[in-house]
């Protein structure tokens, strides 16, 4: 077994396809951990933009997160609707191309893979940022950190959907488990203590108000705080990846993600009031994580306060996976459709759509290098496509109802209608308030990638007309070719090729390039070598032709003279025999000239549909 | 016309060839520039051993110059010999593999390829050196200059033979007339003065003594003085680029070079001990080279001293020149036995062997990179290989006459046999005061050198006993060979190679890879394309081969078929058509999958003599 095959797992058979797929188990750590994770930074981004407003300001996190999550129930619907509508996974990009038309899909393809590129790094980035600032020794490695990390998804990646799952599964129960417990502790002593609980370890007092209410600062709260949305659409698209039966597993598990991200919403920012607990200022010395201040607060610091924090590095970390798992098959559906390079569609040897992932590691790594890895600079470049794909999405599913009208599809319309128009709103709110601090470069992004996929469209079109055909074959005009081939010294090489020639066809042209002045010699060894015994056996003959080259150039004449021949000779092919010495170590390439490989290139690069190459090779 | 013909001039023709020869005008500047301007840091060299001796050790310059003198003559008359015996050129190299055998000659081949990069390394760090003394503030770009004049040089040669003589025309008749002028006008002022003339400015004044005269010293200022003589081999190795009468403009350039460089020698350690000029310290603050001593004491600082310090300049840079005009035939004549690869045989379009000039700019850059571009660091290896050299070739014409007796040729076995002792003594005292200074680099180079040349000749010498044959061609068994077509989806390209498999055999074998579990569609778009056509038209209906492959790949299965055919069918040649799909801009490659390449490549590593891949290009 080699070393890759170890790493990567043996290679899987189309057969074995079954049961690579996933049960709603597995099915939350694949397509769930985005979603999930959110609820470690979407309210501490809100928070963090309270801090001006001091105490006063905590209060306000209870109404904007009841918001988040109404807009969360709309969008909920409206996808448990599409799961029903494409069973075979209805990406926003499937659903926005196949409803709206082509430039509001290639419009949802460039939003969602922006969106999956900036999801694997932002994950990444989020992951090494908190172990950084728990470790500030490892402060100076964080790119190193980051790309560490992305090769190890990788790898895990690579074997394939259901390992995945498997590798995943402890840290995202562990996460979801621990929040969970102290969600409900919290509540109950909340409530025993009505509404004003002893906290075990006291969250860091607050600083003093430095800024007033006011309704931008609410809208740029509530912006930061749909952060914690990205990821929801992970499972409509990936539909196909669950077993039978399909349809109804999605749904359980988009139902099972939902809630939890609700309660999970709802609980933090309910406990944040009750225990009176701020974002701290993220650039500052005292800086301590909300969710680490809420589980001290709850639990204290015992072992329980350290697994929980653990399992939050490693589903933030993780959570990037949700790209792995999406964005191949985001652009496998694009290159299904010609916007895309067709190596996309190739599934490699365990079942997976290597080519996808290999594109998403390049720009992941691309981002996290440019940006330094820091989550900061990537944030506000994030939410964008997200919420412009549930728009085009939800949209798309309104155009849906209405083309295939039948029983209850009228309300289905108005469910999607309503998820259209508030994620739509939220775009909006997200591309003004945070256009400055980093929205534009999507905004620039989104165009460009466009413009690229029609190019790509544009081409294999062209292609495609150019070489399909209806038609039978033609069987006319089957004669031999026209065989040429170069004649230096004689060897057991230019035997061969002469013997190649003369198998394939009658019709064989010996040609010299005279570059050495020594035509008399070629003369006497062709008669000896060539011409007698062919004539002894009563085969045809090969013509004998010389180039001459003042020049000294050997290559040139003789492609111009191959030229010469396709003009002479409209009715037949020209096949050129090149003969060509196969070393066995590379080192020994410079010992030997390389005109075979520039006769090539030359033909290739100057040739025409009827110039073919065939190569000889001399293995020594 | 190209940039590049504007450069590097237009291309001559074979017939042009005499045009290109010289005469003794323009061989001065080709063949003698290494060893004339050897006289501007040949006397400096052995001056500076002689510092600490004080004023009473400028003495010493004069017995010393003259036995340099003395060893020039032996050494002149033994290459007017040479010239003689070898009308085509008579390099060290020639002369000891003919006369001493193959150790001998690849011994001298070795050294003379490191005495040639040496001094164009050592030639364009002199010339920087002097610039850059001259001018403080180009200290810091010293390795740039040094790799700018590098280039220069390259594309002046690449010009060709005669136009590099003259481009060097002026600045080499500038340094000669200037020298000659001062040595003349000193030599009268000091008759004149009774041997002690007083200079126009004087020279700075000596340091006090610090060492005792001793034998070992004076063989350190004779070893290093003797870099006088490099380079006065280059005539007798390049004869055959004089025009005729050849040997007679040899001989003719040769007396004359050696007659200047004797001249100055000898004119340069009289007038310095006439007007008491000693070195001063090279690391030193107050350093001013002997030459520009010299000319200010006999000339003063006007428009001639300039002058003169400018051709020196000029000419130590340019003095790399010689290597460029000898190293390529130098690896020419060891590549035509075989020792070095085959490409340094091959004339460019200019005449010259242009991949040997290759070679000689990438070592010296590479030299000039590894020592900084200064001079002090490259000198001690320097002297070993050129006398080196000079005892090979001497000792090797001792032999050719012994060979070859006639009339006169016991004298002139003495005079070569003299020279080859007094080289050869001269080799042993500077190995072995040099050795510790940088003599071994040079010590291990050349046996490592030898290896290599030995290594490649043993190559060619197989591949030569593999693939030469005395006997004609065999006509028997040429039957049609069996043509594999790898068969896809129907298009324009599939019906191209089909038929073009039909034209050449009539036994072809469509392959489909069935990849993607398809099979009913290929053999149904197969009966209706191809099948009912060619049947109609009653022609030898082609076989359809599937391949299973259940784990997705394409070319594994199809190269194991192959290979399969192949030991199935040991009667016939096996040829593989590869339908290729050309686009026309390099952009649009990722846009096509890459199987067509890939699997030449296979085949070509894989392969074994009886499979033959023929490409089928198309031209989008």
């Amino acid at each position: 077994m080699s070393l890759f095959s170890l790493l990567a797992g043996k290679p899987l058979a189309t057969s074995e396809e079954r049961a690579e797929h996933i049960g709603p188990i597995s099915g939350i750590p694949v397509f769930g951990l985005d979603a999930l994770s959110s609820a470690a930074y979407g309210p501490e981004a809100a928070l963090t933009l309270l801090i001006p407003l001091g105490v006063a300001g905590i209060a306000h996190i209870v109404p904007i997160s009841f918001a988040i999550i109404g807009l969360l129930a709309i969008v909920f619907f409206s996808y448990m609707q599409t799961i029903d509508a494409y069973p075979n996974g209805g990406g926003s990009y499937t659903v926005a191309s196949e409803n709206l038309g082509e430039t509001a899909g290639l419009l949802a393809a460039a939003a969602l893979m922006i969106d999956y590129i900036l999801n694997a790094a932002v994950g990444i980035s989020a992951g090494v940022g908190a172990l950084v600032s728990a470790f500030p020794l490892l402060q100076p490695h964080t790119l190193a950190l980051c790309l560490a990390i992305l090769l190890l998804l990788t790898l895990i990646n690579i074997r394939g959907v259901k390992d995945t799952g498997t590798a995943f599964l402890i840290p995202t129960y562990l996460f979801l488990g621990s929040l969970l417990v102290v969600i409900i502790l919290g509540g109950i002593r909340a409530l025993a203590a009505h509404g004003h609980p002893v906290p075990v370890i006291a969250p860091p007092h607050l600083p003093a108000v430095t800024s007033a209410l006011s309704l931008w600062l609410l809208l740029k709260v509530f912006a930061s705080g749909c952060t914690a949305m990205t990821g929801v659409e992970a499972v409509s698209n990936g539909v196909n990846a669950f077993r039978a039966p399909t349809q109804k597993n999605a749904k359980r598990t988009l139902t099972i993600i939902i809630i939890l991200l609700m309660v999970f919403l709802a609980g933090i920012a309910l406990l944040c009031r009750a225990y009176n607990i701020g974002a701290t200022d993220p650039t500052g010395n005292g800086y301590q994580s909300v969710l680490s201040q809420l589980i001290s607060a709850v639990m204290g610091r015992g072992w329980f306060y350290y697994v929980s924090i653990g399992s939050i590095l490693a589903v933030l970390a993780l959570s990037a996976n949700t790209s792995y798992a999406d964005f191949p098959r985001l652009t496998r559906a694009i290159a299904q459709h010609d916007y895309l390079p067709h190596v996309f569609k190739i599934r490699g040897r365990r079942l997976l759509y290597s080519h996808g992932i290999v594109a998403l590691v390049g720009f992941t790594g691309a981002l996290l290098i440019i940006f330094g890895g820091v989550t900061d600079r990537l944030i506000p470049l994030f939410a964008i496509g997200a919420f412009l794909a549930f728009t085009l999405s939800q949209a798309g599913m309104v155009v849906h109802w209405y083309k295939y009208p039948g029983k209850g599809t009228r309300q289905r319309m108005i469910v999607n209608g309503i998820g259209a128009i508030a994620t739509g709103i939220t775009l909006i709110v997200v591309l003004v308030t945070k256009f400055r601090e980093g929205a534009w470069i999507t905004a620039i992004l989104i165009p460009a990638l466009i413009l690229l996929m029609a190019g790509v469209k544009k081409h294999y079109d062209r292609v495609a007309r150019e070489i399909n055909i209806d038609r039978p074959m033609h069987v006319e005009n089957l004669a031999h070719p026209l065989v040429v081939v170069p004649l230096d010294r004689w060897t057991r090489i230019t035997e061969k090729g002469l013997r190649f020639a003369m198998k394939l066809s009658e019709r064989v042209e010996a040609v010299h390039v005279d570059a050495e002045e020594c035509r008399d010699e070629v003369e006497q060894m062709w008669q000896r070598n060539v011409a007698e015994p062919i004539q002894i056996a009563g085969k045809p003959l090969p013509r004998l032709v010389f180039l001459p080259s003042p020049y000294r150039f050997v290559l040139l004449p003789l492609v111009e003279y191959i030229f010469q021949l396709e003009r002479e000779h409209p009715e037949c092919q020209i096949a050129v025999l090149v003969p060509e010495l196969v070393v066995k170590h590379w080192w020994q390439t410079p010992l030997h000239n390389q005109r075979a490989q520039l006769l090539k290139l030359m033909l290739l690069v100057r040739g025409n549909q009827r110039i073919t190459v065939i190569n000889i090779p001399w293995y020594l």
